[in-house]
């Protein structure tokens, strides 16, 4: 259920519905970046009825939210969310990219790649120092010694960090250097982890489950909010069907849903979702004119040498040739991208 | 296997390699449209070897071909098929929509949206007469009539026109008013109707079974292309996954394994691939950014009325406002879109 | 709708029931093998009101068919459909097994494998004549002359004669010899055929389509009981997923759910459904604890050189091993099966 | 790769295998219970022959493991892996039952169903206190409180406890209480997860995921090996697909395939396959003639009210009833399962 307040409503008034709310066991939100103000409610909402609130000072409207997500609907809250970051910004009208490579591998594979890609015009940076593999015998990432690289080139260049997280453990070690935490497929529905990172404020990059519904991966967000963190951003990255031709199916359908149904960005990643590296540029093309808010493209010095996920990495040469096209893409479809040239 | 002759090879050793093949017991294709003169091999190949043509006068160059499907794949003919009409055509560099109802539902319906898509440069107009529905209760299409009222508007507008075959019966009536053949998805394995629809050499739309992979896909194309048609235009609609939010799974992935599979046009139909109008339009610009050689696009006058799928139907109105979009879209990935403002 | 007639109702007063179906433009249908005699009504229903039929003379009691599928529904017969043949039955408390080789590959194989069979006990014969295969250059089955074989074996062995129907052209020839016509998955949804092998009354044997949903199997079967043919028997054989272990998902699941939403006989194709020969007595015996009502099963004399699925067919002595177990199961779950050790 | 050492071996040469493992930066695992003495190798292998181990006094083969999974694989140990309890065990030819309600919802609720259960013979009791659920505003357990109530239970009843972990924070207070502990099926690829469970000895019972391959279930099973933790069961519980009659769709193909793949235990819970309780009877029994190992059976006083998965959940007569048909079923698929009439 959703409060929204009269504008301008006096501070009293606004403390007055948090109150009544907690008296009725439930949780209140106040919905930040909204054009009006609006407190959500969320818990065991059996006994609460639109009356309890109508009639109280500066209340405006009282809306039942349909969807079994809550705080992170549209119904909740009609603006886009943006999440602002010193230089730059995700979400609303801005289209964005996250390049990198699949894991930290050296310092110097990881700089160069960095380097080259700073050059480029790009803010943020992926690469996993932490990687959840399917077989405890591949590559598990460079782990502490990896966050260490990223903590050093972060300072170097400038960049914004992206980078998974797979434990509780190792979060408080991830949010010196990250400045967005990924949460990666295989734990889109590892809750305890979501309510952990939620806690930390820090914003969120949650992909969806290779079986999860459109539905599920919103609920797995409403986790995240429930800790108060809007900061939140979905990825496309494919889903698991029948067919093999690909290592994934890119479900771009869930794009324009997941618009109308949520007011969080959503990203795309082709990399995983189709997982051949000639087949990336034209997916990431098609996830912009679907309405996709960014993009997260793994990004290569040497493929073939890559320690995961090679396959699926396009080289700096072929990735600056991309974003000629992206740059062309989003001018059409009204999103600004902040391309240099 | 592939057997390409020298540039301008005499027809009697191209004559000679053909009667080869034949008394092996195999069958030769002359592959169209191909720069080189080139002629297929299909049928028990298990012995034949290269050599029994490497040295037969004329023969540039002997080729096995390693996919499943044969006539259809790159591998036996590396241009872009191109399907051409008196004033169109269909592949290669040109983008190409084929838009309508899902039904003739009746005379006055039918020419009105007709006539509407006629005026916006509309060339390809789809409308089913015969409906294959997965309830004997539902509406079966006006069949007989149907085709009548198809016949009447295509002289009336000069629209050339896209119907769906559902059995053997009916081929010799929808062929006197189709210029182009469709296969439903319920039909693509229906291996006698596919050998029958190849016999008539009439372009055929082949659209993707609910269930198929892309081999499957192919496949079923093969059995079009081995009645030596090779007027095939394929289309990805969705597939079935467990994804609900969605009428089906549009799978674009699928649209660069395609191109770089075989060298048949293919296309996207948005309207069943995402089930619901207002995302048909984002689906659309994201076909043609993934890399599809046209749309098929269901389009209605009274989308809420419709005896079938008006769910997914445009009105012309918002077709019109797509009809813009597209041609930027186009433009960027270096389609030619005729569209006439 | 459902309308109940009273024990001994006059022929008179069901004649006017019937009447007054027709006059509302639907069709009455009178479902065989009931305890009590009931009329079932398809077609546009959209007029028809209960009220029309509750005063009529011998009327019992009018119900609503809440589910899509109306003939094949359990609330249209509550009693078991049982299909009569003159020395042995399909459905009820009968457990029944179809039996044979994937194709007709030449007379020697096709009697070999009969007769064994029919000394183990073996009342029904499995073998194809025409084959719908993904690759138009894969063996296509006998066709005609494997008709011939499959006739001439019928008349020395006594076996009833199971096999597939592809298209409308062959349906005469194939109703001279088989005593069971199958409609493979591929064919679930091509519903002219449907309709065609439903009207000539013989019993139709519907498997369901890789991606076909229990309900869309229903409404394929409601497509032959609308011709008034209610000799259907049903076919699990596994399901399109993205398991690849295993050729397909067996859904066992879809046994206890088509038992309760129809009176229709079921069997399981567990050859096909799991792929691989040493897997297949353990899913047959999971079949019949799961509720089906009989199984079809593929045997080869010679699964190594079998022209088509010998990777998944048993050989006599190890069908022979598992018939045994069968009859075990089967005493456990109530079902008489007339096995001759 | 896999040292199979000579009967009788001195441990002098075992521990001469071991160091030289060692050596070359790879991990020893001796595997339990094995008819012969062997020694499994894991790591980084691409420097390790056969012809390092095959000279080495006592060593009698070397076998190269061909799965991506190693210690959990038919080839590393070829007799089935028997868990042993103080009065009971899994595994080999026993057939074992574990029930209870989704939750512990009361003291009263657990210890009414739980002494039903005692009085029916059940060893093994399930009820969850920690409950991962798609939304936060679901019961999610009564946690620290539920564990207590379990404990108590446990010296009461003497049954043997199985319970889910959810993260690493209640893996100490779990193992006070659970003999067994579960991994649910949306935290099978969370890999911190299952080394923290395997490290402490103590049974995992490892659900598949909703989109897990038979492969990737094992290799989930291989991490839990890794930590030189054998006591793994696994459990089948549906898989996700486009059919939507039931909750999920129980893959019972995959138990003969793990049984020729692994040497663990494999259980199903039809509970979760199949999501209805009058379906759960005819799943559980397919499920041993499949060739299962035991079951997972949801159990509750008074499913209407269950506070989670009620609608699955069977009442303790109609669990009673089924425990009859199970034994009968045993008896056939040669199963030991000590049920008390």
């Amino acid at each position: 259920m959703l409060i929204i307040m009269k504008l301008e409503s006096p501070r009293s008034d606004i403390d007055r519905v948090i109150a009544k709310i907690k008296e009725m066991n439930c949780t209140p939100h106040e919905i930040p970046g909204s054009s009006k103000l609006a407190i959500g409610i969320t818990g065991n909402m059996q006994f609460i009825k639109e009356e309890d609130f109508q009639l109280l000072p500066s209340v405006s409207e009282v809306i039942r939210v349909t969807k079994k997500f809550k705080l992170v609907s549209r119904e909740m809250k009609s603006d886009d969310t943006v999440i602002t970051f010193d230089d730059s910004s995700i979400g609303g009208n801005v289209f964005q990219i996250i390049a990198g490579p699949c894991s930290v591998e050296s310092y110097d594979q990881t700089f160069e790649i960095a380097h080259e890609l700073k050059e480029m015009g790009i803010k943020f940076f992926r690469a996993g120092a932490y990687k959840p593999r399917s077989s405890p015998y591949s590559f598990q990432g460079l782990k502490e010694k990896g966050l260490e690289i990223l903590s050093d080139i972060k300072s170097k260049l400038g960049l914004k960090i992206v980078t998974e997280v797979m434990n509780s453990n190792s979060i408080s070690s991830i949010i010196e250097v990250a400045d967005i935490i990924q949460i990666g497929a295989r734990n889109m529905q590892n809750y305890s982890l979501l309510e952990e990172v939620g806690a930390t404020k820090k914003p969120i990059f949650l992909k969806r489950g290779m079986s999860a519904t459109v539905e599920d991966l919103l609920l797995s967000a409403e986790y995240i909010a429930s800790q108060n963190n809007f900061n939140i951003i979905l990825c496309e990255r494919g889903i698991r069907t029948f067919e093999t031709s690909t290592r994934n199916t890119l479900d771009l359908n869930s794009i324009p849903v997941i618009k109308q149904w949520s007011h969080l960005p959503v990203f795309v990643d082709p990399s995983h979702g189709v997982g051949i590296w000639d087949k990336v540029p034209p997916m990431a093309l098609a996830s912009i004119a679907a309405g996709a808010d960014g993009l997260m493209i793994e990004v290569h010095n040497n493929p073939s040498n890559a320690l995961s996920d090679g396959y699926q990495s396009l080289t700096p040469k072929r990735f600056r040739e991309l974003l000629k096209k992206i740059n062309d893409i989003c001018s059409i479809v009204d999103k600004d991208f902040y391309y240099e040239k």
